[in-house]
């Protein structure tokens, strides 16, 4: 039950924060095509960022489902996620409106770390918790694409201090190895109702 | 159970798009009767808007009434859907504002064809996911009502260019023809209840 | 089960409602008391907001606590409900930034009324629907309450024009009848269950 | 199931709050390091907030975890606690745009005082409802926790005026003291179960 009420608000959580980044598409003074012009790369910055609360939405499920209580450590260790994905509204409008200019590419992607490293403690919580022998730590592994996602953010700020167009190519192709929903767990709890 | 949680999601983000529509509609500077005149449009867009958005709510509702496993392909063309269905409050605040101005109206247009496509895409893959037999395939059919959506909001799209006001007619009929709930799942599953 | 989702739709709305009032409480620019003086009448008509919805919520909670099946006309008599609920925001922060003026004043009695009008809609519609001797019917009664309410929004509308400061009681005095929180149908409810 | 609802709208308003506080990180119209600047002080209060309101949504939790039926009285002292914790997101602006001048953290800590007492008073309204043996009443006990908190929270507020930094010193230990989850209705639980 206390887990329920824990899914039930991050969703809320999740839910408001990958709609309010709508906010940030001001709307054009002007009416014609011309003022949609300068709004593309707000809103492919939009785009970027939904997809990845959609990602974050999709493996919060998946890290929940096997399991069964929530104590005091995993309840933190969920708000310091929900905390850093609540600051991509202001990393995206901050990206999006300003062209891919080096600082606000480079602190996109330190929000992006810092969340990751946050999916990771609360991964981590989750695991100790439970046990090495658990479903979640079968379906984890060794993390293979946990760990190379905090490589590329890493390199992904170094990079946009010089070449912002690597940092973003790398945002969107850390976004597309997580678009693939993680099956591991999945596929992990299917074999293990079948022994 | 991960049926109930996408539902839960998309509930939550529904309502937050049908709600922050609400934040457009901009406090008047001044407080006489006048100053309520040129809100009139942003008023009626906004009305039609809740109207889309409630109708795709209840669609929603019926498509994964008869669902009951969530894969990631149906998950992930749910978000799509919902990525659509958050530009709402944008488009509606820029074709409010403008008075019906050409290209805001054909972008409005743009917008529910694409909402509409992708509602189009969810519904398939539940269907191909549950086989031709299923009750969804058989309430949905040959899908006329979603076909001629698609067909008036194509028209729609380029009648805004020249007269933008058949383009809002057009917005308003599709409007009306789904305003009537989508009885056809309902009806499929009461037949099949007592046969 | 369809009930659920309705309660969970509309109790999202209902929050984001009376969570987004609290975005018109703009932050001033000094520092000093004498900036928050001029947002008191702000503060209050978000007061009296944040009561009317919670009352809203409350009764709307009550009015379902009885219903079994929703039906299309249920759905859309809810809509409408959330619908004039949502421009509460609008209306608040108009009134509130224009200190009783006459006309923000009528307009926020008027969609004080038309909410109270589709509260009484929807309450018929689901009466309709469980018939004369259900037990919402027998807790309703002849509705004085709801009747009375709706004269005093009327007459509130009328007396903005001359006297805001008698509508503004008028809406206090309503809020008041209300706030006792509707026990007619709890008890309509422990009176069958022993009987 | 009366619970439920009440617990589903109060966590939508608690993730509204938590998140619609980020709103208030204006993006800055700059693109360097040096526009991130000014931005620190709001940023560091928006932290503060979030942790508080992590701390009401936690302790919430506990609280209505033991709780079964709720009375007219319980609904009103909660949405008199949503109220004032609804105030969060204009304090935290406030304070965090005027670098802790004087009369904004006074205000601050006056919203933290009315949230505790507004939590204090829920909180005995549940014991009220469940009798002076039951397990609410047993974990919570004298309640040394709650009401040092208000008495630095008074502290505070009176500090504010002449040494803000000691009210801001003040706010953070408090919230330290909260941010260990409370254990006593856990363990009193625990405890009960076990005799």
């Amino acid at each position: 039950m206390e887990k329920n009420r824990l899914e039930a608000f991050s969703d809320g959580v999740l839910a408001i924060i990958i709609t309010i980044m709508v906010l940030e598409l001001k709307v054009p003074s002007g009416a014609g095509l011309q003022a949609l012009k300068p709004m593309a790369p707000v809103f492919l910055s939009y785009l970027l960022s939904f997809i990845y609360v959609g990602i974050y939405w999709n493996n919060h499920h998946h890290l929940f489902q096997s399991t069964r209580r929530v104590t005091g450590g995993i309840l933190w260790a969920n708000l310091n996620l929900l905390f850093w994905l609540s600051l991509f509204p202001f990393a995206t409008a901050w990206v999006g409106g300003n062209h891919l200019a080096p600082i606000p590419t480079a602190l996109y992607g330190g929000v992006l770390l810092l969340a990751a490293m946050a999916y990771y403690l609360l991964q981590s919580r989750i695991i100790a918790q439970q046990g090495p022998n658990s479903l979640l730590a079968a379906a984890v592994g060794r993390d293979l694409k946990g760990k190379v996602s905090l490589a590329l953010y890493l390199i992904s700020i170094a990079a946009a201090c010089w070449h912002p167009w690597i940092a973003t190519t790398l945002h969107v192709t850390v976004a597309c190895i997580w678009l693939v929903p993680d099956r591991r767990i999945e596929r992990a709890l299917h074999h293990r109702q079948e022994s």
